[in-house]
């Protein structure tokens, strides 16, 4: 009979499935801030840049806490995620709605991250792993901050194209 | 030149979206209700199957209002995260973290669901689209309550699950 698996197994499986994505938007948001035009929006996927370089440490972190090794395991939610972003780029080039799309696509990513934290953060207090709930938290807050600062660009976008629209 | 997109463009698309991801969460949910162990995890599987078919209709009326067809268009995002529900049914059947790998798989779209419906509702707005917002916020609210459902679900499954292991 196969070793049964646990919470912990459960733990880091999810654990190398955020280090995978957060890699990979990692190199998804240069390419979001270059295509922006707002220039808030782009200053805002460039800020996020910066501070998902800090996830990725604070992951191998986690990972050391762990006594495990920091690698990713490949993730098809942030690849299926990733890849709207890539094609609403595509389609909506040079058009006055890419930038509110943008921040839909990047949104969606955020949502899946701070699910993501949530759950690690939650089993890690299961785990008894203090050290890497503090750390995952920092994320988690950092991550529904980007949230809702897309939320607040969501609606000036969204203004300043449909004005644009009427005066076309 | 190709013709501008618009706003009202990139409503039509995340409808489309939402609607071919409400079909494929309406058959994974039937799946997940079976694997789960805990009766309050399948009741809770089987019950949010019940709301999405009152989803699925209520995106059908919004298509009604912008007079368009009802059709789905491919969305990798929620094959990546019904995928990653179906990789943890295979690996962890029988094992005591199943239920809480059912959890986290079901939060992840959960969350895809509320940015998506949240998205759809601010644009409709921006449209004018009254009546749309009203159907997009029903089921915005319906959508996080299932997600704090799961959460306390979620602490009650891991507990159980704990002390299994350890009474093992």
């Amino acid at each position: 009979m196969a070793e049964a698996k646990t919470l912990k197994d459960l733990f880091y499986g999810a654990l190398r499935d955020t280090y995978f994505a957060e890699k990979k938007i990692l190199t998804a948001l240069p390419k979001m801030a270059k295509a922006a035009k707002n220039e808030d929006l782009t200053a805002a996927f460039e800020k996020h840049r910066g501070e998902t370089e800090e996830h990725v440490s604070r992951l191998e972190q986690v990972f050391d806490i762990i006594e495990e090794t920091a690698r990713g395991k490949n993730c098809p939610a942030i690849l299926g995620l990733l890849e709207e972003g890539q094609e609403i780029m595509k389609e909506y080039k040079g058009s006055p709605a890419l930038d509110a799309g943008l921040v839909s696509a990047a949104q969606a990513v955020e949502h899946y991250e701070i699910c993501r934290y949530g759950t690690l953060a939650t089993w890690a207090k299961e785990l008894g792993l203090e050290d890497g709930v503090e750390l995952l938290e920092q994320t988690l807050e950092e991550e529904k901050a980007t949230d809702e600062a897309l939320t607040e660009l969501a609606e000036s976008v969204v203004n300043y194209e449909a004005e644009e629209a009427k005066a076309a």
